[in-house]
């Protein structure tokens, strides 16, 4: 009794994790329910008689849970049930041409000989990945059908209906997965990079409190639930198979939605790749977070300011990143983001050469420094994120925001709250002139969009190491030569002049 | 034909990388044309007629890679089969019960409601590790016979005859793939495991010279060659999924080799995981090895005697760790390496403490302590992974190297070389009595056993970092007291005293 609870209890978590888990299962119920049918229909059953036991084989084998999988296993079987049935007629008459006494032993050297180098060449990796189902089948129909053969003459009869009953159950499963809720695999790997954004956006925005504030002893439940909801990121960490996965489906879905037939979707998993990098550094960044309550927290506020800057800034260009997928637009004020973050390094950078932690102890140097320089990895890797969601944004064609401003070269750009759109709190981008200006804007919902403001890859002009990082990558440099960084509440300033070349 | 010698090539490729995959497909081809023969075999067929087909679809479908697999894919098939058979069965004859119009209309709904709900079972993360096959061939064979039961009345026959030709097929597989150069899973996980904690060895041992050793800039090719040496550890980044389903494989194993029934698989996944991070970390530090070109070499050649021995002798206790995975017995001097990659972990913070970076730059400073602080974390991970492997080492049975010696608590060992064992450079182990030693002893070939020495957790009694990590883990600790460090050619030297609480 307290097993069958648990079950229940198990498969309400399931379903509720994702309902259309539930749907799902529906939706296979009612392919073979209707697919068996078939069996009752008298017109139908005389025409394909037993054989019709292979629709319903191939709706229980093909229908997967995303319309990509599904039609990748419909497709493979289709095709691999008409080749191997060809061949295996081939290979048939070929046997029967030898007389009775060869023809088995000649089937069996044909079955053994096609079956190895089948089997073998579900090895390849490029098959494994996108028809090891149809090689599977291959191999079963062709040794079903030259050895069946062997004692039915309408061997032709048999393939015919048998590959008619293939298909009457592939389309089938086809239909009621694209038209019943379909549920995409471009969707969920869309959706699925959108919000493996999110956590590492949400990570890196509170990351600043987390670290700076000292934890109240007191809502033990509080602190437990934020640090859960904080490590959320780590599902990111192992997303690759599962990317990899989605990726391979949603290369056999039809145009959906926004996602054409040839949508880049090997960009995504480009884009991923940088993101579990980033993960990985967060990851680290965590561990420290821990073993860094031991450093007073008086050295520790001495590089609060630029330190609190660079992680929610890279966290607001992630946001930003997050939310621009979700609506499938170009990413705009993204970058402004990333030019901050980057200030905000040139900030640390000239702090830590005056000297500021000349008197802090070594072993807590070694935690802090490691501190620093995770967020430095990370502010760069956001950079490089950013290239390649640029790349993706124009190889997916998604829309401009609005149009672009004619912002010229050498002009600075300012940010202004406009509060004329109502779906969210954009700003619009005024161009001021050729001045260094930094304004104070409220930026209290960390939105801003600077539209003119594509690919700026910002190369900060300092001989230091974050400099020289930089120049490794092969990227477009915009030289920003008037980056001002002097605030000290920095999160809620927009302090950057963006000067394109 | 350019194409068709590209195929060949990647085939080749392929080929060598594991050649069992040849004999696999070998094996694959033999089994289905000895199962087709059953066709042949009148008497045989006069038996099963049509039904003999589902031999034929067991095999092809069946046969995988591993026994683990085959056998679990098998005895999954063969379990559903039988149940969903009975189950079907019974679905027919409750419909027959209720007259000719309203029994078609309950069968659908046995197979709908069948369906539906055997599907969602399949979201279950347990029954998708190990019993999804099973659920697959339920589904199927339940709608099959349920809806087939409808034409013919033979229905006990049938189920009987495709119950045993599946059984037949089966077997088939399952000898042929214990008997003909088997492929153990668990065989395969053990050999990873092993492989893994190789490759990780390499690069800490090698660390030392890439990372003080300005490269020559002669030989391109060799430098490259090492390189792609030293980046194998790349592929224990992703090793999890691999893992996980060698281990699942792994459960439906019966004995082989030294592998009980019940070998500790779990354990290997928790090992796995503890050298992952323990990857994650290497690869912060190989990107390191880049960046930190720009230190000046003075300022890092005067860290440069505690981090060579940081890394060498963790690199030590991994090979160590894999040398003794491969032969299967307790890992022995293990503990030893363990204890003296944390003495230079000592030695390091002496150094930091007396100010001998005072005049770094903060920029090196950064990306010096970078490197410094993840070769603690791998010395610290490194401990863990010691006292993970001790834990499989005792629940896999695994055989002690020599008899223990009478080592008792508070007495010293002493590692002298021994060259009586002539399989490899063991070293023995002398009771010395309570003083503080250190000895030169010629380790020249990196393998010393401390036979007594088992599940040495050691604490640094210092108050610093640490220290306090240790703190954290529920280790066992045996206070090293006076381990001393004070030596210059550190990784010639066995300078711990080991002393038990």
């Amino acid at each position: 009794m307290e097993k069958v609870r648990e079950i229940v209890r198990e498969g309400r978590r399931v379903g509720k994790e994702d309902p259309r888990r539930v749907v799902h299962a529906f939706k296979v119920g009612l392919a073979l329910a209707l697919v068996s049918s078939f069996y009752y229909y008298q017109p139908l059953y005389d025409n394909f008689g037993v054989n019709a036991m292979w629709a319903v084989m191939t709706v229980v084998v093909v229908f997967e849970f995303s319309v990509g999988a599904t039609l990748g296993k419909g497709i493979n079987r289709a095709v691999a049930t008409l080749v191997a049935g060809g061949l295996g007629i081939g290979a048939h008459h070929l046997a029967s041409l030898s007389g009775t006494t060869v023809e088995p032993i000649l089937l069996a050297i044909f079955v053994f000989v096609q079956a190895a180098l089948s089997t073998f060449v579900r090895f390849f990796p490029r098959v494994k990945a996108r028809y090891d189902y149809g090689v599977l089948i291959f191999i079963l129909t062709f040794a079903l059908i030259s050895v069946s053969g062997f004692r039915e003459d309408e061997i032709l009869d048999l393939a015919h209906k048998r590959l008619s009953t293939v298909i009457m159950g592939g389309v089938s499963c086809v239909l009621i997965s694209i038209f019943v809720c379909p549920v995409w695999a471009g969707q969920d790997l869309h959706s699925l990079l959108a919000s493996n954004f999110d956590t590492l956006a949400h990570f890196l925005q509170e990351f600043g409190d987390e670290y700076f504030e000292a934890t109240e002893d007191g809502d033990i439940k509080e602190v437990e639930k934020r640090r859960r909801n904080l490590e959320r990121y780590k599902s990111v960490l192992n997303s690759k198979s599962n990317e990899e996965a989605l990726a391979n489906f949603a290369k056999w879905e039809p145009r959906h939605g926004q996602f054409r037939f040839r949508h880049p979707w090997k960009q995504y998993l480009a884009v991923g790749a940088l993101l579990r990098q980033c993960a990985y550094r967060i990851d680290a960044l965590n561990s420290n977070i821990n073993s860094d309550m031991q450093i007073p927290m008086d050295i520790k506020k001495k590089l609060e300011e630029p330190l609190r800057r660079m992680s929610s800034e890279s966290g607001k260009s992630m946001k930003e990143v997050s939310t621009s997928l979700k609506k499938m637009t170009k990413p705009s004020s993204f970058d402004i983001h990333v030019v901050n973050s980057q200030s905000a390094c040139k900030t640390l950078s000239t702090l830590l050469k005056s000297g500021i932690l000349n008197d802090v102890e070594p072993l807590q140097m070694i935690s802090l420094m490691t501190t620093v320089s995770l967020l430095i990895d990370i502010v760069n890797l956001t950079e490089k994120i950013s290239e390649s969601v640029h790349e993706l944004a124009s190889s997916a064609k998604f829309k401009n925001k609005t149009k672009p401003s004619k912002s010229d070269s050498g002009s600075i750009v300012r940010a202004m709250p406009n509060k004329s759109h109502d779906d969210d709190d954009d700003h619009v981008v005024t161009i001021l002139g050729d001045v260094d200006t930094s304004n104070n804007v409220d930026q209290s919902h960390g939105e801003i969009s600077v539209h003119s403001c594509h690919h700026v890859a910002i190369k900060i002009d300092d001989d230091d190491s974050i400099h020289e990082k930089h120049e490794d990558g092969d990227h477009i440099h915009v030289h920003t030569s008037r980056v001002s960084c002097e605030h000290t509440n920095a999160s809620d300033l927009l302090d950057s002049g963006v000067q394109k070349n």
